[in-house]
């Protein structure tokens, strides 16, 4: 069954593709550096995803939250941490930040729910 | 055909309107200043649009990628000139401005393919 | 009839109460503490209101701007002082602000018309 | 006796006469326009200064924080009023406005100061 | 041998002090709950200092900065894990972040430098 | 003669070396990314920097403004292209802005002066 974050991603790989066929050499090389970004190396894959995730939250940009969300699902953080992620974010970004907040507590609860039925 | 950079022009017409309805002496005057600060002076209007363009991908704003981007087309800017202000855009912005590089990028094509079609 | 403040209402209603069941003790505090910042005190609840509303508009977040109208509505502003609120936005935040303002001032008729429905 | 706030007065006073000597139409009407919006309309003079303040608090501007106190201060807003706006601007934008509340106390403080001293 | 570091935490510590004897019950609690939203739980306090940092990156505020690197060495980061969390700031923010990052290795150095001679 | 654009130059270099030390892979590619951004493509290396003084305006960041300024008076920009971008940076980034436009005309000064004496 489909949803947002379905969505999300399916727009996300579109036009992520349509971007690498632009062939701009810095912009792919960005996207390079991004993704390298977050490998394991002195932190683990799973902190530098919440590292991610509270930087998005605090800058207030729901695609780069619904991202890091599924990438901390992925690397098996728990609600409890991700709570503890979403409450450093609200407190440093302030209530600005609450609607933001509203979209990830949602998209959570999409992410597990889509694991469940899978 | 409908697009959404048409339906955006719309929405942005009517609620102009509506704004310059209101007729408040200050937001009336800005709006005007707004105007005149990418008409053509010791700089061309090409180049103030790019500058536009790029201002509103590191501050992230859709509504303002997708004006200046109908702009920098109507200027005469080439899909190249438009990659590098992409490329300026996401260099300074951070990975934060990946969304919006996704919206430009898409509104640009939608943009190209309407000319074409008109 | 619904409309698009309404939506949001009852989207805001339905995830303030999943936040309050995830039951983390940091963000129903942080909640709390916000809903009373806006409690008359040293300041009356209708200046506190607008003080709400132009930190929405110039931090640009359109959820935060259409909930600060609907208290703003209910503390009695009058539309010529929201129209001050709304060029004061204008002129600290720039006209990266123009695409909130448009948000702002159809969400205010959406707002004075359901009253008058009402 | 000279203070930080005096200083900020005097590079603000000569800057802005350096500015106005540039000559540029766009940026002097702005200018006249930043005045023009705190003036006193459907709105009175000290509350648009308090929306001035909690909008510099929550952009994180200590200049901004600076000049809006004075005209606060010279407004008749009482050190109450004042933490209230403070709060709001705190609860707003979150811990990352803390630096600036800190500056903010500080101004408010050498500027009560100097008017019992003049 | 004083450095900006001791400086700044003079500073901070002073005008903390000051705030706290303002005695606002809104400002108190909000000290308190940014206080509360570091110490450990669900994550550990040596990660929820890291994504303090990188919040503080990404937002740009040299303060913030400071006081997380102070509390990152005190949680025994290594200095690879707090390159690590500077990428990830760096990738996030983009290069308007380089300013800051200067500022956070110069930080570091002076917080390892101070740890040696103490 | 000694000047802040000086001193920002030493500071800078010292620091960028520093980081250069600290060798890590991410940093180093994001920061030779961000000299190629610059460099003349499709669009020339003058038109580049004012992009980038534009996008360091409106994000806030004195010592980002006062980079591209020394590259744009390297690049022959003239004073009065200069101003358009100062209006520009204005218009976009509203009052909030201006703290940053007064120090910008301050180092286009100093750095005029500096080659005059040079």
């Amino acid at each position: 069954m489909s949803n947002r974050l379905d969505e999300f991603e399916q727009y996300r790989t579109r036009m992520n593709d349509r971007i690498a066929q632009i062939d701009h050499l810095g912009i792919k090389r960005f996207f390079n550096l991004d993704s390298s970004a977050y490998h394991a190396g002195a932190l683990d894959a799973k902190t530098k995803e919440m590292l991610g995730l509270v930087a998005s939250l605090v800058l207030r940009c729901n695609d780069c939250v619904d991202y890091h969300i599924l990438q901390c699902v992925d690397a098996m953080c728990s609600d409890e941490e991700l709570y503890e992620c979403f409450n450093i974010g609200l407190i440093v970004g302030g209530s600005i930040v609450i609607p933001h907040l509203r979209h990830a507590v949602e998209s959570l609860d999409i992410a597990r729910q889509h694991n469940v039925e899978a």
